[in-house]
């Protein structure tokens, strides 16, 4: 059982530094080894050996590009559409199945083309944008603004409690879970905070416990549509809950070995686990082994 | 020397759950309690004990308001008025008498005010957004869009090296520094990274170092305008350094003497670190604390 977050890992050599220079980015686009990013929609596409299916830059048609980066030292883009589906989800079928690294890759060409999709008029003054910085960045022409790619911090936590019962952690499901599948308590971080305040403010508010000291474990990226999750572990001195029911429809302690048992999908396991490309599953496999 | 990061220990309580109901948004709005934040521009404004100052709700004339939360019970609102200068920096002469906290009220209410101001049209139609959520989003009255404030995550690191000189971290100064000063490296997470690698990377960018493992130590947030600061420590093997001119004036690496001496303000320490409300002073502070 592999403890990487899901989505960590992609090969792709950014080289932000050419960003700066279109004529860098031409001679990129001219390389007759580049190649485009197939996407169906918003969802990935695999070839037979179930790796991210690549194509001739000729399909971008007259959709403008972005250049992902560099992946053994050949050019890749994906094509910048507008209107893209994003409710096909076929990524969570694929995702298990992912070599390593090309989930990491796909989803930074998603979180881009999507933001792309989205933000293409200026928040300052309403102007239709244009892409730039070989398409990590929308210029206005209206007021000379730069919009850049966003990227929401989102905490996600187990608390941790030692008691009666031995040491604990307080898991909880969402109505829209999948039946009988609890994970980490989880919320967006707001301006103003830090990393541990937004846990401390997150499980007070979902489940009324307060965090006596906060502790980092792992983060990934999320693209859906542009995450970063950042998973913790707080210790709380009381296991009372008083569960927020429009962000939790159950909560509960659970011991390690309860954990493990789901974490192993025992028949008889007292709940399900998120799949292993959700932090969630990282932050229980972690906190198993001592984090 | 106290080592929690600045703009952390707010003791604002930001009752989320109250956002969405607009009934009880009124309810605060007409509280005779309730005080709005002084600002001048997007700069604070002290009283005589240095603590920010607040005044009377009608002094927010026709701006439209958001509520910050409760301190003491109290309701907190900010008005929300667009062109504000964000050229005074008076904050930065302030920061380091302001007491513990009010630079995490004040780090909210700056964020917030500025990212309404610089997004008062819609990133996905260009239509005019109105302010909604108690003033903690926007919403779109052309295409239903919701918008909510941004805040984007920064790593920022020392990279670590143990060699004949013994352990040793890695410094830089940009140009735009004040005379003398370094800093721990820092850049932007992007899309598709994890915080790890986004280090990482940004190591790799700056200076040519390769980081083999990666922890964190701390956060915060950054409101100009705002960021979200995450501070890490990175293992590497080789001290041998390729700096990127563009980004980096110099850098070097420094000893734990030669770190103490600088955080001492010792007159013949070899540079000068940041104010203790940057995190990178707090980096500092608990390498040699043995983070």
């Amino acid at each position: 059982m592999t403890d990487a977050p899901g989505f960590t890992g992609s090969p792709l050599d950014r080289i932000d530094i050419e960003r700066d220079q279109p004529a860098l980015f031409a001679e990129r686009l001219a390389d007759p080894r580049a190649r485009l990013l197939v996407l169906d929609g918003l969802d990935p596409v695999v070839d037979e050996d179930g790796r991210l299916l690549w194509t001739d830059m000729a399909q971008a048609g007259d959709a403008e590009v972005a250049l992902l980066g560099l992946i053994d030292a050949i050019p890749r883009f994906v094509a910048l559409r507008g209107g893209a589906n994003r409710n096909h989800h076929a990524i969570f079928r694929l995702l298990d199945s992912l070599p390593a690294g090309e989930a990491g890759t796909y989803a930074t060409a998603r979180s881009l083309v999507d933001w792309h999709a989205r933000h293409r008029f200026c928040a300052n003054c309403g102007t239709a944008t244009v892409p730039m910085r070989a398409g990590w960045a929308r210029r206005c022409p209206g007021c000379d603004a730069e919009h850049y790619p966003r990227t929401d911090p989102v905490v996600i936590m187990l608390a941790e409690h030692d008691g009666p019962a031995g040491r604990r952690i307080l898991i909880g499901r969402q109505p829209r879970f999948p039946a009988g599948n609890y994970s980490a308590l989880a919320g967006f971080l707001e301006v103003g905070e830090s990393l541990e305040e937004a846990v401390t403010r997150e499980l007070m508010e979902e489940a009324g416990v307060r965090a006596t000291a906060v502790r980092y474990v792992a983060s990934q990226p999320w693209p859906f549509p542009s995450q970063l999750m950042v998973a913790c572990i707080a210790r709380v001195e009381s296991d009372a809950l008083t569960i927020d029911t429009n962000e939790l429809e159950d909560a509960m302690w659970v011991t390690r070995d309860e954990l493990a048992a789901a974490l192993a999908k025992e028949p008889d396991a007292r709940f399900k686990v998120p799949p292993p490309y959700a932090i969630a599953h990282t932050l229980f496999v972690r906190w198993l082994a001592g984090a």
